[in-house]
Order: C-alpha cells, then structure tokens, then sequence
C-alpha cells in the first residue's frame, strides 16, 4: 500500500525517514501528474515543490504555525498533506476544491490567495497580530522568485525590514513566473544562484549543525555561518540592506537540507529570508522542458503530454496576430506585458519585434505608466492585460493615463468568468471600473473576426482606449463583423419588435443562441451589439425610447456600474418609462467552475436570455 | 533690479556665475515664501530644492532634455525658471496655475504628476520613447526617499536596472515624505547618508574633474570614482545589485557639486542613480523646524508662520479622537497609515499606541493587505487613507479584504472635492469603485458628531467597511447626530411632500441650505440621510415609489456606479415610474479650486440643488 494511501496528514509526517520522504515524495508527483492529467489545473508550479513542501511538514507545525502561498497555484502538495486528497477529484469545479488556498477550505489555509505578491503582506499581519495577541508560532510566507517583483511585494518587505517583525519568508526561486522572469532584481538572484559557492554552503552548514544540535545558541552560529555566506556568494546583499536576513541558496529538492535550514530559520531573530532553488515541472520530463506549457493545464494525455483541448482560435491569438499585423505598417506601435507573453497571446509579436516588446515582469502598475510615458512621447503602446490583474493599476489607468489622455491602447484579456481560477480570477469588473474613468472608451468585438479592425481603431483614436474580449474563442460562427469602427456606435444585428436585447462581446454570441429559441415561440426581438461600452450610442437609445421597446440588457461583468447601469442612467434622463432588465451578476463574488455552468446559474445563458426576453414581452 | 526679474528663463540661467546662483537662490526662497504666504501651497518641498533646480538647469537643456518631477509638489522653482512665475499669483486657484507639472500647462512639462513614485516608469517610458525614435537627448527623474517606496517605484527599477536604458533617476533624499520616513530601504539611504566619506567624495569628484575636464573617456573616470565611492560609503549597494549604476551622496545645496555630477553623470550608459541629500523646508527658519506642518500650507502669516486658517475642528480629528477613545476600550484595535499619520489624523492614536500603530511608507497597496493579514488573526485593524490614494489598492481591497470578507475599516479622509490639489486628488472615485465590490459596506457621517458612532458600529460588524468624510469639517453646525446605526438604514431629517432628496455626507448639509432656500419659495422636500450608501435603503424607496415621489440624489463623487446609480437600479427593478435626477460629477476631470467655487461650477451648491428640486416639483 502506498505512503501516500496509508498515513494520517499531517499528523504521521514527522515520522518519516529519509527513505520514507523520497518514496512520498514519488508518491505525490505521481499523483499530482494523474489527477491533473484527468481535472486540469497548476502542474509545473506544485511539482517543483513536493519537497519544500515536504520539508515545511518536518520543521513546522501547522496546527499553529502559520503559513501563506503567494499566488497560492503551488499549494496542491500542501493540501494533500492537510487531508484534502479526495478534494482532487474535483479540483477547481463548482462546488469543488479550489486550486488556491481559501480560507473557508481548511483551517490549514490560513489566508486566501490567487493573484501574486501578496503573501509578504499577509503573513506579516498575521505575524504583528500574534505579536500584539502575544501568541507564540511562527509565520511563513512562501513567494516565487516572479512575484517577488511585484511592487506590494517589495513594500512589504521594505516594512518587515524596518520594524523587525518575526518572519520566514521563503523564496521559492525557479527562474520563471509563468514565463522565464525578467528584471534587474533577476538577475541579481541570479548571481546568487551561479555563484561557485553552493556546495561548500551545504557543508558548511551541516558542520555548523554537527557542533551545534538545535539548541539556544545556533541563531548565533547561524549568523556566522550566514555572514560567511554572503561573503562568499555575492559581495553585497540587496536583501540585508533593507533589514532583512538572508540565507541561501538551498537546493529546494534535498528534504534533509532544506530541512535544517528551516528548522534554523526559527531561532533567528527579526525577518529571515530562505533563497531556495527548485526546478518547475520536476520529475515530469515534458514539464521540465516546456514549463510555460505546463504550468496551468487542462486535461492532458499522460504519456504524450498531448493537451486535450484542442488549439482553437481564441481572442489572445486573434490579438497577437492582428498586432502583428498592424505593427508592420506602424513602427510607432509597441507592446507590453506584465510576465504573460504567452497568455496575453503576445509571443509572436515579441519574436517578430524584440526592440519593441516589453516584459516589465509581475508590475502592472509599473506595466501602465511607462505606457503612458511612452505615449507622452510619441508611441502607440498597447498594454495586453488580463482584466482581473488590471486591477492593480487601476490609480495609473486614471492618474497617468486619462486624465493626460494619452493614446494608450488595454488589451483587456480574459475579460468576464473565466471559470476554473475562481472568485479571484474572473474578469467581471472592468467595464464597471474602468466606465467610470474620463476620456477612456471602451470597445468590445462581438466575434475574433472584429478583433483586428478595432485594434486598428483603437491604435489610431490618440486617446486611452480598452478593448475587452473574453477567454477562448467564438461559440457561434455566424456573425459578420463590423466593416468599420463609428465611434459609440452600436449595430443592430437583428431587427424585431417590443422588445430590445442590447448586449456586448461575448454575450452578442449568447443573445442570438436565445433568438432562435425565442424564434420558435413566434417572438422576434431587436438584438443590439454594444460595441461600445463607453461612449453608450444615445441616439440610438433615444430611437428606442421613441418606439416605446423594453430593454433587456446583457454583459459579462458586474451590473454595478456596468453597461446596463450606463443604459439606465442615459434612459432616465430621457425620461423613459418603458421597462428595463439587466442580466449581469449581481453583489456577489462569482466562484470557480466551468464557464458554461456559470453562465446558467447566473443566467446568462440562452435559455435564461429567452426567458428574460418573453417576461418582457408579457 | 533682482536677478529674478530681469533676466529670461531658462535661456539666461546657463550664463551665471557662482556668486549670481547664489543670489538667484536667495531671491527664489524669497519669492517663494512670500507667494506661497499669500496663496498657500506646498511650501518645504520646494525651499529644499532650490539649488538642486539651479544645477539642473546648468546641465541639462529642458528645450529637449525631457524631466519628470516625481508627486510634483517641488515643481515650482522649475516652473517659475521655465517662464512660470506670474502664474503664482492664482497658484492653485480655479483656472489658475496647478501645483503639479501638467502636461497642457507648458511645453517644459513632459508629464504631469500628482501621486507618489511615478517618475521613473513615466521616465522609462518617455526614455525608450526615445530610443526607439532615434533620437539624442537626456531623461531625467527627481523622485524623493518617500517616494521611492512606493511599489512602482522599485517595479520601475527592477525593469530599468535591466534593460540598461540610458536614464538619469535623481534620488531627492530629505528623509522626509510628508512625514519622517519609515521603512528598511530608508534605514538603508540613512547609513549612505551618514557615512564619513561624505566630504571626501566631492573632493575625489573634484579632483577627478580636473584631471580629465569634461570629456570623452569621462565614462571610464566616473565609474572608478564611482567604485572607489562604493568601497568608502558602505560595502554593499542596494542600486547596483539590480543594475542601477550609483553616485553619492552628494550635497543638494551645493549647485557647483550637483552640476558637476550631473554633468558626469550624463555621461554614463545605462541607467544611474545620483543621491543627493537636502533640507526640506531650507532657508526658511519655522519650516526647517516644522517641515510636516509647512509641507502644504494655506495662506499664512510671514513673520510668526501663523497659518491663516483657524484651527476649526476637521473630520480627521474627529477620526482619530474617536479612535482613541475606541481603542482604550478594545485592546484588538490596531491602525495604519501610509505615510500620512498627521493628514489623517492618526498623530495623537500614534503618540498613545505606540504598539498598536504602523506607518508603512508610501504604500497602499501593502497597506490594506497587511490590514487584511491582521483581520484574519483576530485583530481590529483600521486604515485611514486619502479616498484618491486607496486607489491604489484597488485590487487589494477586493482580492485580500472582501473576497475573504475580512473586518477591515477604510477611514477614507478627503473623500470628496479635496479643492486646490486638482484633478489628480479629488477624492470623488470611491462611492463607484467600492460600491461595485461585495461584502463591503459604505456609510458616511453627515456630520462631525457621528464620526464616533459610525466608528464604533464598523469595528464590531466584523465584516469590511468603508466610512467616508470629507475635507475639513461641518458646514452647518445645526444637525442632530444619529443615535445609533442601523445597517441599512435611511434617516429621514426632514419630512416633506411630493419631493425627496436622498444626500450622503456632507451633501446632506447642502442639502439642508437647499431647504432654507425652498422653504421661502413655499416648497417643502423630504430630505433623507444616506448615512449607508451600500447598502442601500430598498424599504426606504419602496415607500418614496408607492407615495408618487418625484427624487432628487446628491453625492461628492462621479455620477457613475455612484450613489444615484445604486438607487436608480434599484427603483428601476421596482418598476418605478417616477421622475429621478441626480447630482454629482459627470464624465469629466474635476479641476483644482476653491471648494465651495467647484460645488457651485458642479451644481452641488444650494442655489443649484434648490434650482434641481423645484424642476422636480414641476
């Protein structure tokens, strides 16, 4: 019987032997590699730290230590170990296990995390309550080498610095976010991990626990140590400077070693940081070698590695081919990402004009403003995004983008449920957020085919533009796109009677899916493509008005402060007195789960459109 | 005849002596405690970089060397060397001059500022701008020590350390944001500052000059001076390890040093940072001393620095009173700020709990998930923030507090037209970027007396809440507090026919003017308390729809996902047929000006909202 089918987590853990952790440790990548090739979900990240994790079990107690996972998508390990293995069955689902940590999942998850850069922050709040609580445990945090660029995680550690607060924070240091890093920080890490000094690090160390046992006294001998460290791994310290301790670099796959550096870690005084090195995709050779393919799946075929899902055409690569397109007429046009060439469908573009790519790394605050530096000064950027991670700058879009209205272009990717990611990561928020900005207009293509003239609009407007579009590719087939872009313009695309859908992106797609039922019950409505969220088309609301139509209106993004919300605002001041419905989601966080799922337990599917549509005609 | 009004800025500054900058700095302090004594504005900043824009002018050719002034407050000896300086006269006044660089003020500002540690992305960004143009001039951004830690500040610099982009970063290090500075990084700047070799570096720079005058193998020169400063001042660099090249500290009131490094540094490829060390509030006696209190001033008395405004009580005292008072009663009660302890009046809470507060830098971001970290560990924490500056932790407020629904309490301060700080600080964003957000509750004091009881309700509902105030303090001194809270809950302040005004805030106090107004024109509005602007009151307005109420909204904040929107949406599914108007920003850039000047030019002055009612009674 295996290991992994026979202990009790987390309690048995800590009885494990050297041999014993090997064979676990097999155990889990093996059925991390099963079960993700069956639901989906985060591979490379977890099996590059099975023996961090590993490691955590034997220097911690998690019944009241605490500990945090940056971005979270590397705790699957961590969840197997606190008892939530059957949870994999229906990892990332509705209703089912989360691929993040969630506080309400365990009371071993001790903070909720999803986008990166957190966790520093988190973990030290934690740790400063136990402090003022005058509890006694240690608190973790765990971040990658990628995260650890994000400017929160830098403020954080600028304040653990100052105030000295108890604190391990391990650097899970694997070169790669999602795509190989980028940044000066970087490659200073990088100096670090290539310095000759790594194996004699080990030694040292091991003779330092020999002398010494795990007693009161090796903080000290843990200094001397350290300090002969960095002498010998790089002349100077970026994390010392700022107050913080440094230990490393350890090879994050030998359990024994890792081990006894956490242990270590406890008995300093003040933040420690541990600079630990793993492999992303370790023991699952297709994922060591293409790691950005690999770090977050669906289901896959096992031996070929084959990706079950078939390589349709989708938004990102509509985006990044008609780019590249528009690009080669147009030298002032440049693109930026923040660490997601490949998602953002950016790859080819990067390939095709290095000089004028830019991968600023995990910062889209940062990712906005150069943007608009560059658009102060005579470039067309585009800043490819997806819309829940814009989020993080949404003070730039405002302060540095519109309010000087400058030409920049937001590729808003993944913009409504994106399904799998959870609460997190839906992109339900940006019409809401960004329609109530000055200057900027915001666009939606109805289909991939209109992704290009809209770009091209967007990159010769000479003001802030988004343009939004979902995750995946076209439901339907049959729409004809726009020939041309007439600023706050909407098109009708079908003409009926009573009662009008106005709707927009995706849901244009979804709305003519409820046509053809409503069709069959002898109901014919007008059905409206938004194209333009922000300006709203007045007139053509006035018309609406004028005719006496209801209203249904459609998006995929939050009411508040939505589409709907703009039609409303415009139509009561018109004195309207028709009736209107909106469909969107309401108060209340949308979790994770298949996107068609979501689509009808929030009705915004066809079958709830249609019925929506015959209430408004009774 | 004074230097400063006879010569032509900036072509004549080249040509000055010594002896002449030295005038010149006189009359400029002169000039700018004199002006800024009768307008008021941000006074220290700029007394502390007199020289510092007297050497740059020497230097550099802002005909085409491009700069960008980080925050931009101490802009203003720029712009009066740039042709500025009758614009003085209605500084900050209503179609007056801004306090901040602006894009449309002047050729001479290549981009406009107001929130903290944009420079350097917006330099990168105007840098890469022109590379990829071909072009051939410097790019420069002064950016202070506060500044600098805020998160993209170091995102901007993990990104120019390795790109090498040639930019010049001008660290303006005072110690001082408006408040002492916190933070590892800055007990890092301190042990540079401090270091012996101070005074022997500019002789080395001097010696160095003389030996090679200003040539081509400068480069080579300054990188040993460079290195040798690096061994004398400390033994490791914070800059240089992500590929940030380094000088200083040099002293920023020596224009002939400054103007020598910069000249250097001009030379140097790739990205360099020169530390220069001044005095806020230099050369005039009572802001050296007070350099907190002279930051931002109104008009004030030039002999005693008797600031002409009347201590009056304001919002942020009331705030931060009552948190005292609070938290001696409840030991779980913690507070935050980022860098403003004075301006939200957390001072006298910081003074009191020493261990219970935490100033974390310019850092919002941080900020809210440090609260988040510490709310999901059993304490109470508070954040008290600028409304436009929790912008910046937009996406931390939805992904860290209320996904997870955390009893984290926004103390909002200067929510609301903030007045002569302009665009970039009006505080009227929050109502719809919050509103949008679940979980979280949004309520308002209508007036100073209630700060307490709304306090005490936010820190026991144990779930996020934002309270909202404006700027300063009561307008009407005759309104009865609330006795209690009740979620959700309306006050009706006055009972009336036909009519109802739904205010919030301190709109409730015009609102209350408006009614004088109506009273002798024989009208009678019922006029209601939003003291919760979410949730709504939805029993409230099923009354108002089923008594044939015609409804007038009032908020300090955008039209959109505002106030008004919330009650619009909500009538509307109610199928309400009444006459709704609503008051507050439409979509535009409010300007800096007085603030009762801009509620008039904005229509939220009595006379404006009577004129709006009696249209609804007709």
């Amino acid at each position: 019987m295996k290991l992994l089918d026979s202990l009790n987590f987390p309690e048995d853990l800590k009885k494990l032997d050297k041999r014993e952790n090997i064979i676990l440790s097999q155990e889990l990548r093996e059925f991390l590699i099963n079960s993700v090739s069956q639901t989906g979900g985060h591979l490379g990240s977890n099996l590059g730290v099975v023996e961090l994790t590993l490691s955590l079990f034997q220097a911690f107690d998690f019944d009241k230590d605490k500990i945090v996972w940056d971005v979270g998508h590397q705790s699957y390990v961590y969840k197997i170990l606190t008892g939530r293995k059957d949870g994999f069955k229906k990892l990332r689902q509705l209703n089912g296990m989360s691929g993040f940590p969630k506080l309400n999942e365990s009371t071993y998850d001790y903070f909720g995390t999803g986008h990166s850069s957190t966790s520093i922050s988190a973990a030290l709040g934690i740790a400063r309550a136990r402090d003022l609580n005058k509890e006694d445990y240690k608190v973790i945090a765990v971040i990658g080498d990628g995260a650890l660029t994000g400017g929160m995680a830098l403020e954080a550690l600028n304040d653990v610095g100052f105030r000295k607060t108890n604190l391990i924070v391990i650097l899970n240091d694997n070169q790669m976010s999602i795509s190989t890093n980028v940044g000066g920080l970087s490659r200073y890490l990088n100096k670090l991990r290539i310095a000759p000094r790594y194996n004699r690090l080990k030694t040292e160390i091991n003779a330092s626990l020999e002398q010494s046992g795990i007693g009161k006294n090796i903080a000290g001998k843990i200094s001397k140590v350290k300090d002969s460290i960095k002498q010998l791994v790089v002349p100077s310290m970026f994390f010392e400077n700022i107050g913080v301790k440094y230990i490393g670099p350890i090879d994050g796959h030998d359990i024994d070693a890792m081990t006894e550096v956490l242990k270590m870690a406890k008995e300093v005084e003040g933040p420690v940081i541990i600079h630990t090195l793993t492999q992303k995709g370790k023991g699952y050779a297709l994922a060591e070698k293409s790691s950005t393919k690999y770090h977050s799946v669906g289901p896959f075929n096992l031996e070929s590695g084959e990706l079950n899902v078939s390589p349709k055409n989708s938004y990102s690569k509509a985006f990044g081919e008609a780019l590249i397109k528009l690009s080669e007429k147009d030298e002032k046009i440049v693109a930026i990402t923040a660490a997601m060439p490949e998602g953002t469908g950016l790859k080819c573009f990067a390939e095709r004009f290095k000089e004028r790519f830019f991968d600023v790394g995990i910062a889209e605050q940062h990712a906005v403003t150069l943007a608009a530096g560059m658009a102060s000064n005579g470039l067309k950027p585009v800043f490819a995004v997806y819309s829940t991670f814009l989020q993080r700058a949404f003070d730039q879009v405002i302060h540095d983008v519109c309010i000087q209205n400058l030409p920049v272009v937001f590729a808003i990717d993944r913009a409504g449920i994106v399904g799998d990611d959870g609460e997190t990561h839906q992109g339900i928020n940006d019409i809401s957020y960004l329609s109530m900005i000055p200057n900027i207009h915001i666009v939606a293509p109805k289909c991939l085919e209109e992704v290009e003239i809209i770009l091209e609009w967007a990159l010769n407007k000479n003001a802030p533009v988004a343009i939004r579009y979902p995750r995946g590719g076209n439901v339907i087939d049959s729409l004809v796109p726009i020939k041309k872009v007439e600023e706050g313009k909407w098109e009708e695309i079908n003409s009926g009677v009573k009662v009008c859908i106005i709707a927009t992106g995706k849901m244009v797609q979804n709305a003519m899916m409820a046509k053809d039922i409503l069709y069959e019950k002898g109901l014919n409505p007008s059905i409206v493509n938004a194209t333009f969220i922000k300006p709203i088309d007045k007139n053509f609301l006035q018309n609406l008005k004028d005719k006496g139509y209801n209203i249904l209106t459609i998006e995929d993004n939050v009411l508040h402060g939505g589409l709907g919300s703009s039609i409303k605002d415009c139509l009561i001041k018109m004195d309207y007195k028709g009736t209107i419905r909106s469909l969107g989601y309401d108060d209340e966080f949308i979790p994770q789960g298949n996107v068609d799922a979501l689509y009808k337990a929030y009705k915004l599917d066809c079958e709830s459109i249609s019925k929506a549509v015959i209430e408004l005609y009774s």
